[in-house]
């Protein structure tokens, strides 16, 4: 059997390897496994292997990188606070190459069985059942606890490992589990200790509004019965489904054009990447190549963050960090065959880690598809009447994460005309607090009864590792600038000015679409043809509002991603995280896009990343409720003189032959009928 | 037989009724027509109907607006230049209702038969003719002239109606008419003279590059040699069309979700609105009504201009208004099944007006049709595993338009959560002029050998008259803005403002992102009974860069429309056109949306009407060439505290049955399956 390609993920026997190897480390003490994933290989040693698998050289007795997998856990003692400690396990050949007793400065990501346990917690401390049971809620709703984690921290709080929970009452008289809870919510916080398994305090929320101070809290115990339930699962829906939405199906009757070999090796239309699968990152693209040229190294999301923004406590801690806090892939939804994506689809698998280290199938965690958007290019020759127009077909990888009340799905999107789109949809259901009836708020809008929708913003960071024509690459920023009429150089005013500017240290910049601000990542070493300018693929950054909340507040400094609108920085093997390796519970972001930018490294003809950070400011309105409409988010990186001509120019533009009039649209017409073609 | 709608565009038989009418009134005299189209009703006449209409009081005899017909034309007098006249005549009772001999000061918007002309007129000009002996033109090559509108006037110019001419080559050597002649630039621009019909002089062009001057040109008649044919027409292409694209089509068994009755009345998922189509701006959109409630009363492309950076004259006269300067609904392409979209569709015809006035069809300008756009909102409930996801279905109508080299196709989209987005997609052939070999240009870039691809920039305008539940409407600005962090409102920093500004006076505001300044169109009489704020939608505008042009250029003064984001004035009838109504050879912009706003009219609480102006600046990249993969431009139109929760809450979420998995991608696993709801 062919020995696993460096960029493809664990298997369930690696994955076990490393976790046998670790405990065989550690005899005598207790360990609980956090992550086991594929430590992806020195870029030097990667690039020197997929160099020579692209030039054909690559057999099954290849020397390949080292096999090696990161393996998180903890190592619990006791009534002490268990340390938390990260290996790389060489798993050809069984033993640990490294090792870090992490500093308990930092905090593991958490995992899906920590939740579970603080929701045992909760159900049997006397603290939070006696809090409960103080509730005069009405018959028929039980409390459902949604863990959270903690939050930033703040500097007078000890550093320990904390969980919170937002409480929701559900109207179970459906006898519906799906029955929407977060109609309902109960201005309370509990909040636990990890390491004493222990609720140590629980929060009373304040409930106000417009004019209340910001501690004013409603304090009767009848909390939920100005609220109104509000359901989205079909067979809830009082006025049931609508009736009038015809099927549309979408049939490729000789299949996709992509082709899936190797494991996670895709070629579609002149496109050729590796993909994987992580549980932090979720899906990520390797090794991107049209017709054999390199055009990225790797893409991936790399982080996001979601700060809210009630000034009252403790709402300064409602800040996710999806990716560090707790693994968007582990997030990932099981993804089924004709609701995610229309067509013919091919699902991938990912690998996750139990609590004892053993790897388990994440089902179809990513699909791929391909999609029909719209006119790919047309022109009209008007002399002749002949119109040549091809449709724009689109590769895309999708992938899905709920979290708690909220879903994101991910899409990498692959062009016939060598384009990237990263698209990000935002659905879900808004978070949601109490608010006393017949209040408004400053701080966010009224979507339900009692339920006031918190005003946000979701930051995301796109990490694009550029490999344009080779791995030295530059960022050229470019502006289109007004030039005051002058006799000499704008005697008629016409004329703006294009302006090239190589980024040479690393840093942050900001968007500014009205100078026309955008960047091309370049191979200064290798001129178009045609054009004579150095070959490059360009990014506009979506010029979103960037992170609102104060400089010197925790939401700030845990979060120097969101503060710059495009990155650049030298390549550091392992530095895959824009918000730091950990955020979870940080107070500010360590190890993240801002401090590689403030290394001020040489970036110019450099091996480089670049990183992209926009997004929403999220003030809902009441159509975000139940469930919102998506919210969609694009970034493009489009090819900018890499090619000397159209790639697409190609694609045939053959007569779609299964398309249909509409009833009666073409009646026969007895009129004389201008043609195009006869407009000259 | 129902009487036509008020919103029915003009039939044949009324087209040809206002030729009779306006004959019969210029007996003795040589009229040329140039458009003839429905004048739509005063509002406050259109409104009564409509509002009786909406109430289900309309019965064929209810008294009706006047049907009425905008009639233009020129009144021919020998050598004298013509007169240009605008009548507007009463088709039932087949008189004239108002009469305008328009200023010689400004020119009608030009028809394809002058374009026509302009061809024949150059083809018998022994100016013409001579310059063109003189190239030595390789064997096989034969000249193309490409009309063009003449641009802004220069202060120095007499006042007279003009034409120009960009010149191509074309190798005929294939026996193919379409081979793409673009390809071969000739730097000559003949100018003819309308009212003589005479050449009047021919331009030599500037074929320099970087450190020439503004006049360099290459003396050479041998001016192609160095160019290289490019093709896009796939049975021309050298390498042929890629063949490893599968088929995928969109197949509706049932038919389409939309009923198309009254001509132009469609209905769609809650939505029901008029389709008109003009000459001028192409597909209208009328009476947008969601679940019965007013949304927008009309919505429409108003203008566009495509301004030229190269400062080397004439390049400053090069500056399109595609709407104004010749009719956007004159350059509708005939949509063909199976091209231009998929699934089942519905075609309108247009009627457009012969140089003698008789109507005639224009065939498939308009098209109908659905389409699935990805997920429109997904929850997945973490604890019982259960997804509700539902597709995004569209309602899109289609019309493309071709200009000389130059494509765009533009789409009303409407989406089943009351959204409805603008989408322009610019492909076709970038305009190229002739370069010295091997130079580049500050101007522009070189696309092809020998063909420089000028710097320019599309900025265009919708035209926004909105009916929030009403047609007393005020926009408010909002902008979310930082606070600083203070003990009182706010403690921890996290808190942002949201400052909400009513625009009480007309005038042109400009995106912000950076304060995330967005538009709330609100009828500010009615609150949203959750939110207890107005009812409104929503517009961000797209903060794409405004013109560049020098303030005092030609230029900018023709195109006010085009340095704000956002527009608001007080309606006027008959204000449809941004850049005004006569924008060929002006040399400023008259009765547009500057002058609209400059009268400075009461804004809240009024008859309002919104423009949003975006657009693209677009250096060309050698990928734009031969024929550019569409740039997509959009603008989204979003309710926001319109409704009472989600209003596609009730879509369906059915499994799609007919997508199928890809071969083998779901083999049988071995190993345990995680499955979301076991997550906790």
């Amino acid at each position: 059997m062919a020995p696993p390609h460096p960029l493809q993920q664990l298997s369930i026997d690696e994955t076990n390897v490393a976790r046998d190897v670790t405990l065989s480390l550690h005899e005598g003490v207790v360990i609980e496994f956090r992550e086991i994933f594929l430590q992806e290989p020195p870029k030097k040693d990667l690039v020197k292997f997929l160099d020579q698998e692209h030039s054909g050289q690559v057999s099954d007795g290849t020397p390949r990188p080292a096999r090696l997998a990161k393996v998180q856990y903890d190592v619990i003692g006791g009534s002490k606070i268990p340390e938390f400690h990260e290996s790389v396990i060489n798993i050809t050949q069984r033993n640990r190459v490294a090792h870090e007793v992490v500093s308990s400065d930092y905090h593991a990501a958490l995992t899906m069985h920590e939740f579970a346990t603080f929701v045992e917690v909760c159900q049997k401390s006397p603290l939070y059942l006696s809090k409960i049971q103080e509730l005069k809620l009405p018959a028929g709703f039980e409390v459902v606890i949604e863990p959270w984690p903690y939050g930033g921290m703040d500097a007078t709080e000890e550093n320990r490992r904390y969980f919170q929970g937002l409480l929701f009452a559900q109207d179970t008289r459906s006898g519906n589990p799906d029955s929407n809870f977060y109609a309902f919510p109960i201005p309370l916080i509990p909040i636990m200790d990890w390491t004493k398994r222990e609720i140590i305090k629980i929060l009373e929320l304040a409930t106000g509004g417009k004019g209340d101070s910001l501690t004013a809290r409603n304090e009767s115990l009848n909390i939920i019965d100005h609220c109104k339930g509000s359901e989205y699962t079909p067979e809830l829906l009082s006025e049931g489904t609508r009736s009038d939405l015809k099927p549309l199906h979408v049939v490729q009757p000789e299949g996709p054009s992509f082709k899936v070999t190797d494991e996670n090796l895709v070629e579609w239309q002149n496109w050729r990447m590796r993909l994987s699968f992580n549980t932090r990152e979720g899906a990520v693209l390797h090794d991107l190549t049209y017709q054999g040229r390199n055009v990225l190294h790797r893409l991936s999301m790399s982080e996001m963050t979601v700060p809210y923004a009630d000034p009252r406590e403790p709402y300064h801690r409602k800040q996710a960090f999806d990716f560090g806090d707790g693994g968007a892939g582990n997030c990932a939804n099981n993804l089924t065959l004709g609701c995610d994506c229309l067509g013919v689809i091919k699902y991938f698998d990912g690998v996750i880690t139990g609590p004892d280290g053993t790897g388990q199938v994440a089902k179809n965690v990513v699909c791929l598809h391909e999609q029909d958007n719209g006119i790919a290019w047309k022109h009209t020759n008007w002399r002749t009447g002949r119109a040549v127009v091809t449709r724009r077909r689109e590769l895309v990888f999708q992938f899905i994460i709920t979290l708690a009340n909220y879903e994101y799905a991910f899409y990498y999107i692959l062009n016939q005309a060598g384009g990237i789109t990263v698209q990000v949809r935002a659905t879900g259901i808004v978070s949601v607090v109490n608010i006393d009836e017949g209040k408004t708020s400053a701080y966010g809008n009224i979507v339900s009864p009692g339920a006031l929708a918190q005003n946000h913003q979701h930051i995301f960071c796109v990490r694009i590792d550029p490999a344009i024509d080779g791995h030295r690459n530059t960022v050229v920023q470019e502006e289109s600038l007004q030039v005051p009429m002058n006799p000499e150089t704008n005697p008629s005013g016409n004329y703006y000015e294009v302006v090239q500017t190589p980024i040479t240290t690393s840093s942050g910049i900001d968007a500014d679409p009205q100078r026309h601000r955008i960047f091309k990542i370049q191979n200064r070493n290798k001129l178009n043809p045609v054009s004579g300018k150095p070959v490059g693929y360009k990014i506009v950054p979506p010029a979103t509002q960037l992170l609102l909340a104060d400089k010197n507040s925790m939401q700030a400094k845990r979060a120097l991603f969101a503060q710059h609108h495009l990155w650049v920085t030298k390549h550091n093997d392992d530095e895959f995280y824009a918000g730091g390796r950990y955020t979870l519970q940080s107070s500010k972001e360590v190890g993240g896009v801002g401090d590689a930018a403030a290394r001020h490294d040489k970036v110019d003809n450099e091996d480089i990343v670049v990183w992209s950070s926009f997004g929403l400011t999220h003030n809902p309105r009441v159509e975000d409720w139940p469930v919102m409409p998506v919210e969609l988010l694009e970034l493009h990186i489009t090819p900018s003189d890499f090619f000397t001509k159209n790639p697409a120019i190609d694609v045939p533009s053959n007569k779609d032959l299964i398309s249909k009039l509409s009833d009666g649209c073409c009646e026969k017409s007895s009129v004389p009928i201008r043609h195009a073609s006869s407009r000259l």
